[in-house]
């Protein structure tokens, strides 16, 4: 089998975004939306009013197919995967979701697909010993969750399937990123609601450097890789570490209350990687995408973000 | 999510085999009931009248999870792959397989499944550089197929998920084997049969070393490490390299016409590596299996076979 052409009349600008009413999903389809595309997006529960919405689970298998039949996009934009907050680094889902997605990959390019975009992780990499920055090839991939074996397994065998029949991927490698929408546990949201609420907020592990980027700008990244022709993991971050002191503090400074900041510099219990930052070459050379939001700016409109939903709810 | 624990009255000896149909599958479901199995079989196509046979395409997901729901093992051996001679190596559909292989693996969980046996193959290990015997974790495993690919990746996959919900798995890194049933295009079937029909036969790669084993003795070890409790791959094959040069006068001297022979000694088109011969530490001081058919006894075995057959299709 070589790639299925795709039909005569079927428009060649029409992209499928899987896991669209997640928190990286809805930045995708807005950026996606910026560039012209014709935008249908695919969740099990969540739908975005201004969107073309297909209600699907796909860890179903007749779900799926006829989800990719009914649409016939000529672009995949894949982000659904097992989420849940603390328990996806080893779901046993993540067998399902690897599972599903090549199944996806491959009725993709049956119905004509040409040009396919999965997230991938930094937790692809290996961990165990300190890189100065993470590159795509140069650093090892050596996970030690089943989240990240399950994402490099299934990007391996993407690649060599797509090189059989023909079909152009891009693998972007998703780092830290903060803004809208985020899952309200995780570090950003958690210090901007604790401050905004005005408690003393402790930051246990305020040694640890990572690579922040605006989740607007992620969306807009991912966009450019899937225009783009580059094939292959492309890191999708901001290339610059920042302390989890210096974020907490500008929040603090932001919300104005920085003196109920508690941060402690030791790891954390789980002896988490003390730098996690990526080589954004590919990203800004290949794929031309640069990051232009100041990181201060980008927490002004998130804790802004954060104070409207919770004025919203206080209503 | 961890392992679902049998339900009593369940027997703890109730094997599925996929792929039962199959060269290797039909020696595997042979072991199994000398050792006292209860035996199901699977295939697409094949009915073995001899053995509890269920009609089944493992790509069809309904089809996939009702015959397991219906059978309930507590032990699966998977040999089920794509497999069309020649074609396999790059067939798209290895990644239909690994899709399916993953589900299967689920599913079987699913219902209480305990003891796990998937088929690997040597293609997995790097070729590129020449290996004195392949050993299971110090020779690289780099494929140049999908195929390989396919296999390593459903491999790593299958063995994080296995270790995250207390499941029991072994992986038999097949290398080759000959014996009743196989595709007679390949090596020894190809040579036997064109010297049972009296025409020269020519060997083109009369130098390259392979690990011969026969298949009945390939079933007998699947078993034994199924029964086992290793965990992880282990290489299923000789410990010997034999040139086809040797297998191919051995066969000749079977038939009674060697001198029909023509054995070249360059290596074929296709750049094969010169020898493939595992380390079978494994399989012989964890597992407890060690091949006792010397390989001339099991060669007349096999030309006996092929001379049955041809006088069964000549009648």
């Amino acid at each position: 089998m070589s790639r299925v052409p795709r039909s005569e009349g079927l428009p060649l600008n029409r992209v499928l975004v899987t896991g669209a009413g997640g928190y990286i999903g809805r930045h995708v389809v807005a950026s996606l939306k910026e560039v012209g595309f014709e935008v249908h997006c695919s969740g099990r529960r969540y739908c975005l009013s201004d969107a073309t919405w297909h209600c699907a689970d796909l860890l179903d298998s007749v779900a799926r197919r006829n989800l990719v039949s009914a649409i016939r996009p000529s672009h995949l934009v894949h982000l659904a995967w097992c989420s849940e907050h603390g328990r996806f680094w080893n779901d046993p889902a993540n067998l399902n979701w690897a599972a599903a997605t090549l199944d996806l990959v491959h009725c993709f390019v049956a119905e004509g697909g040409a040009r396919l975009l999965v997230a991938g992780t930094c937790a692809e990499y290996d961990w165990s010993v300190p890189h100065h920055t993470m590159h795509e090839i140069a650093t090892p991939r050596r996970p030690s969750t089943l989240y990240g074996t399950a994402k490099v397994c299934t990007q391996e065998l993407i690649s060599a399937y797509a090189d059989k029949v023909g079909l152009s991927h891009a693998w972007a490698v998703l780092f830290y990123s903060f803004g809208a929408f985020e899952d309200h546990r995780r570090f950003v949201p958690s210090v901007t609601n604790s401050l905004l609420a005005g408690h003393t907020t402790i930051v246990r592990s305020g040694v640890l450097r990572r690579d922040m980027l605006d989740a607007r700008e992620v969306g807009q990244a991912i966009v450019a890789l899937l225009q783009s022709p580059v094939v292959g993991r492309v890191n999708v971050a901001s290339g610059t570490a920042i302390t989890l002191k210096e974020v907490a503090e500008m929040i603090g400074a932001i919300v104005g209350n920085v003196n109920l900041l508690d941060v402690l510099d030791f790891n954390s219990p789980h002896d988490e990687p003390i730098q996690l930052v990526a080589d954004v070459r590919r990203l800004r050379d290949e794929v031309g995408f640069r990051s232009t939001i100041q990181l201060h700016d980008a927490l002004i409109s998130t804790v802004e973000w954060w104070r409207s939903v919770n004025t919203a709810r206080d209503v």
